[in-house]
């Protein structure tokens, strides 16, 4: 039988990157293109209390159907810890549990974006959340991102000329894949454009507690009186991505929507995932757990940006990172970077090519991304001398 | 600030059975609506045995990130089960596994529906289902049930008649709402259409293994040589509902689609909980779980039937069930079944009126669905009780 499929679905082609990827589960080559957490930042101690005790004391609530919003303790804490800690969170607001952040975004296009409405992006961004808004026929249109964030005076352009915009899609903290963190002021103005403009934000933050450099600057929800943004947190980077929980607090009408498309995608999240994360935040020290964590990938990251320095300047500039857990590299424009990540595969090294990270992947693109948190200190350096070498010889051999 | 929605999510209102279902949370009532299992259907020991053996040998496995289609060994295990117990899967086929079968209905309509293409359902059939298929902007297009599954010469005249269609869903044993089993001629017949008009057939199995009665009828999927059915399974009735993973064998492009959407959705399923359904299944007595549930719930199934004959007859007929855990019951047409399941619940007891399960549910409907499995029996004794009581109020009032 010939299988006929949605059209929404006939746009998600595989890409050209996967072909570089099929090389990355050999396990002579040195990774740096995942977004794994590290091995030593999962508290596999507390995962193990927290699960004996939920099955030794109440394990039906534990099996048994729940609710689709999420588990009750988990919500209530939340709300009350984001308000506390970060001013997230109004009466006008409510928070839905979901499964992971990722499913934030699918249930946000869902619940608003009609086939063809438009959806404004950083360029680049995060390439699970642009396949997503794909996967419901939105239009894309690319904002670059500075080294300040998001360039204002295009974004304005946009939301003046483009129809049917129905929410700009922003990672203001350590973004994926730039690594690049909006200043404050560009946070204020995001805001008072939404406003004028009338679009929602929809506001990713899953490395925000990942800052290893500087203070922390304010959410963009945090700026919401007028309640138009949708914030998207997440347990992966900072407890277990294998265990599938994110929380979104955003206007209560939108979290109303949100928790009808749920119930007809998974029902509800699963129920013990949501009891550790209860269980974690409140009778562990998830603040020192933070700490830890930060420490862990403040050294990863400086040793990281060091191995940079050392072996691939001055011909690949990169922007200093202050937290998360991703850097971009920028190759010399007479470098062909598709060409480059190819070769860099074949000699045992795997980054992500730049362009699977724009809205159109056709773009000219001279940038590679690399991950420092999941390779050990040893397969860094020797990634990234590998690196080094192959872009001496194509630099070298140019002049 | 107004929102504005998606058509799609817009055409998913608040159905009027929620004023029912509001009442149903007050203790006092006895609820025959949900489709729970019992307290003492789940292997608490065996799960806490598990998780505690995972957490202590091979933490990380559970809490880092995984693949989209699912744990390899829950795959290949079920691969062989199926095969081997069912004759389930062929060479073409593959397997994904889910987030709960909810979420096979949702990625198998993402894959193969734009908005506007129609949707064959039994009528009645599962509401979170239709509601699944609502959620992409389907058309829905009912064909009666009847004491032997789906009227077939309707069916076909439906496959005849209506344009786009891309599917057919089934729940071929112990069908949700009605209870009903469809035959094997009939299985037969609805795989012939399928295969002379080019329709796919998805099947949804959630109670196959909970037969308490008769002998197991062949899958629609076990006839499937050409590589037209979608099969849906799911461990929410035979290990626990709140871990979320069902399981889809379908052909493998069909897979290979679900996996693209499901990587934007949630990425993959809980890790831990496709471990532990893993674990259950191979290290422990599945089998033996599997008849014990079936002694567990025949023995309430028969409770159930032997009060609804004892306080309803000759007021409400039912078709007796050979599984499952529900039971459709019909009210003499004379009375306005709205208004009975509204007294009822006045009166402390929640039934869930047939209408819900409509592609319209404004259709004339005089069934309510009831559930033996969640209540104990002295609530299945004191619910029925106070129906009967009403039935013949009602009736004996109208005579």
């Amino acid at each position: 039988m010939e299988y006929i499929f949605s059209d929404r679905v006939n746009t998600l082609k595989p890409s050209a990157i996967r072909e570089i990827f099929k090389y990355a589960s050999d396990p002579e080559v040195v990774s740096l293109s995942a977004g794994n957490p590290a091995p030593d930042a999962f508290p596999c101690k507390a995962v193990a209390e927290i699960s004996a005790e939920i099955f030794s004391t109440r394990p039906i609530d534990a099996l048994q159907y729940s609710v689709t919003e999420g588990y009750t303790p988990l919500r209530n804490h939340l709300k009350k810890y984001l308000k506390e800690k970060y001013n997230i969170g109004t009466e006008k607001d409510d928070l839905i549990i979901t499964s992971g952040a990722q499913q934030i975004m699918d249930l946000a296009t869902k619940s608003l974006c009609n086939e063809g409405d438009t959806v404004i992006c950083e360029a680049p961004s995060f390439i699970g959340s642009l396949n997503t808004f794909r996967s419901y026929n939105a239009k894309l249109v690319g904002v670059p991102v500075e080294s300040d964030g998001i360039n204002t005076e295009i974004l304005e352009e946009k939301l003046r000329t483009e129809k049917n915009i129905r929410f700009m899609y922003l990672i203001p903290n350590f973004q994926n894949p730039s690594g690049v963190t909006m200043s404050f002021e560009k946070r204020k103005k995001v805001y008072e454009l939404a406003r004028t403009y009338g679009v929602l934000i929809l506001e990713d933050n899953p490395y925000g507690d990942l800052r290893y450099y500087g203070e922390d600057i304010p959410s963009i929800k945090s700026l919401d009186t007028d309640g138009i943004v949708i914030y998207s947190g997440s347990f992966s980077k900072v407890l277990s991505p294998g265990i599938r929980v994110g929380f979104c607090v955003a206007p209560s009408p939108i979290v109303q929507k949100m928790v009808v498309c749920k119930q007809g995608e998974d029902v509800h999240t699963n129920i013990w995932s949501q009891m550790v994360a209860y269980e974690f935040m409140t009778k562990y020290d998830f603040e020192g757990h933070l700490e830890m964590l930060r420490n862990l990938y403040r050294k990863k990251a400086q040793f990281m940006m060091d191995l940079l320095d050392e072996h691939l300047a001055p011909y690949v500039t990169y922007d200093k990172i202050d937290g998360g857990l991703f850097i971009m590299c920028r190759l010399p424009e007479h470098i062909d970077m598709l060409a480059f990540c190819k070769e860099a595969v074949l000699r045992k090294v795997c980054v992500v090519p730049g362009n699977a990270f724009l809205t159109d992947e056709n773009e000219e693109c001279h940038t590679f991304r690399v991950n420092f948190s999941t390779p050990t200190d040893e397969q860094l350096e020797k990634g990234v001398t590998i690196l080094g070498k192959l872009v001496k010889e194509l630099c070298e051999k140019g002049e």
